[in-house]
């Protein structure tokens, strides 16, 4: 730290992104990540739009805005897209929470809640999940705080259904309730149809799961014409030009192909029903993921065993340190061929260790 | 605004970008952009990219800062990587600024400025230029604030030099100023030297003006490796994998061609001579800009007269309605063709209104 950090920020503890070691190549099951590529029309969009950089980008992003209004059947104003979905995560909390307008959230979720709340000095409680890591729906039914859930939520995979997100909205209509669907295409349920009934609703998605563009950076805001008039204040008076031009293009044909995507997911969810059965008659205990990923723990090997166990033959999952998931590893649904390898090395290693 | 928008920003004045009018095709002089197309091997390696998308960019950069550490001479984490140098800035004033902690900057300059102050809670004190619209160094000299300044300076294009800037970062030892290099490459001098004798100075720079990279979104900050790291610290805190892949790969090749973008500058800077001494022929008063634009009035024409009679005939170019520029015009300089256009119309339009 420098001696001009400012002190607001002295104990910022920042988020830490899944290891991406160079050293090999790994089978990568630690960041949510597609298997699948961008389909060729993305693919030739961001050709044709690299002979255009020199050009800024359009701030509005209005022909991806209007292909999103079209395909998720809501007004163009009700959308704003950004840099990566914790871009309109940041703004939410920038923008509806402060000193005097607290956030909760579970205390088993997306790490990011936690340093957005602190980088904004938002004061926050994390609402433990139950002894089996589901979410205690009337724990947040009246809460009065402005909340966010991570639905389904990670890392667990479990998903709460809209009528109990419903009842946690309509029970607390002067707060504003963030539903974080990054992982929703997989299986789970989209709260997006509440929004033109709560005002107090913002759901949030990203391309980087479902629509194989992690790499770039596209995150979105679906809610009351007025919440996102809010988020654009605040993106307006950060980075106006947050979505370059290959990105919006690339986004644009996603939302296109929607067909090919949503194939891809139907694709992913029956290998992770395929690898949750072969882990379950190996012993493993698993959460009921609706994600793109698997949570799993074991009696016969410890979490950070398993994780390092598999790092050593080139298979790469995430672990966390966190006392209540410890012995857990989150494990990203590859194609069948990365489950089948995934699936064998676990035997190996358990057979090793003697279990 | 909804009922639900924090006070701390509800009377925030969000940035304004030019405007970018889609009812025809203009001759696009408002925006600074570069008259050139990227270079083939950025163009190349957006191509190969696409079909990686479905991977996490790396959030250090790495191939981008390690060549970029080589062309401006600097160890690699004396470098931040950020989406656009708007981002940079803002991580800026986030770090280093705060209640008790003010800046300054010049009446005229960016407006961007006053913005991330104000959006981060941050007292500022605007210092007027001269009646020459020069900056009176000596106001900056040991005045014991932040400072922000751009070199040039926007939108005079009117430079600094070294030694000056060299008084006001040594006069200044326990604050931070930031020199923001944005149109540093069309003839002025960079700070960058500095920095290896001042852990107090942060000079910020942009792919987007010089390197053809507007529509990348690809900006950067150099300073000593403390200052560096608090930035990251604000990084990895808001948006870790800000870059995206296809930003990565232009900026890292728009690097390795250096030449190729150096040479588009040096032409720049010719139609900039020629276009200002074609218009100072027509009676234009001229600031001596050394960067991408040039900044003239006239008695024979009001600003917002000129800007819309312009419009009228295909050209956008850039009038601010502040009191002291308002009779202004920033122009971007475009092509040598887009230059003699401009000059033609502008002597139409004089002749028209009978001046």
């Amino acid at each position: 730290m420098s001696r001009f950090f400012s002190d607001k920020y002295s104990t910022l503890e920042a988020y830490t992104p899944g290891e991406q070691p160079k050293d090999m190549r790994y089978i990568k099951l630690n960041t949510n990540e597609s298997p699948f590529p961008p389909s060729p029309s993305v693919i030739r969009a961001v050709e044709v739009e690299a002979g255009r950089l020199q050009l800024y980008s359009d701030p509005e992003c209005t022909p991806l805005v209007e292909a999103s209004a079209k395909l998720f059947h809501v007004k163009k104003e009700q959308i704003i897209m950004t840099n990566g979905s914790d871009e309109v995560l940041n703004f939410a909390f920038m923008a509806f929470s402060d000193a005097s307008h607290p956030i909760v959230f579970p205390d088993i979720t997306y790490g990011f809640y936690s340093v957005f709340a602190e980088l904004n000095g938002i004061p926050y409680e994390q609402i433990p999940l139950k002894d089996d890591l589901t979410i205690s729906v009337d724990d947040y039914v009246g809460i009065g705080k402005n909340i966010v859930i991570a639905n389904p939520n990670a890392p667990t995979g479990i998903p709460l259904s809209v009528s109990d997100i419903e009842r946690i909205v309509a029970s607390n209509p002067d707060n504003v309730v963030i539903i974080d669907e990054a992982y929703v295409d997989f299986g789970a349920e989209s709260a997006i149809p509440l929004i033109n009934r709560y005002d107090n609703l913002l759901v949030t998605g990203t391309f980087s799961k479902s629509r194989s563009l992690a790499g770039a950076r596209l995150g979105f805001g679906i809610a009351s014409a007025e919440l996102i008039s809010d988020l654009n204040t605040i993106k307006y008076s950060t980075n106006p030009y947050n979505v370059n031009r290959m990105t919006m293009v690339a986004g644009l044909n996603a939302v296109l192909d929607n067909d090919y995507y949503m194939e891809n997911c139907r694709i992913v969810a029956e290998n992770r029903e395929w690898a949750s059965r072969r882990l379950a008659e190996l012993g493993f205990q698993l959460t009921p993921s609706l994600a793109n990923f698997i949570f799993a723990r074991s009696d016969r090997i410890g979490g950070e065993q398993l994780y390092l166990a598999l790092k050593e033959r080139g298979i790469l999952i995430r672990h966390f340190s966190k006392p209540r998931i410890k012995d857990y590893n989150r494990i990203t649904v590859g194609t069948r061929d990365d489950m089948e390898t995934l699936v064998k090395e676990i035997e190996n290693i358990l057979k090793e260790i003697g279990k």
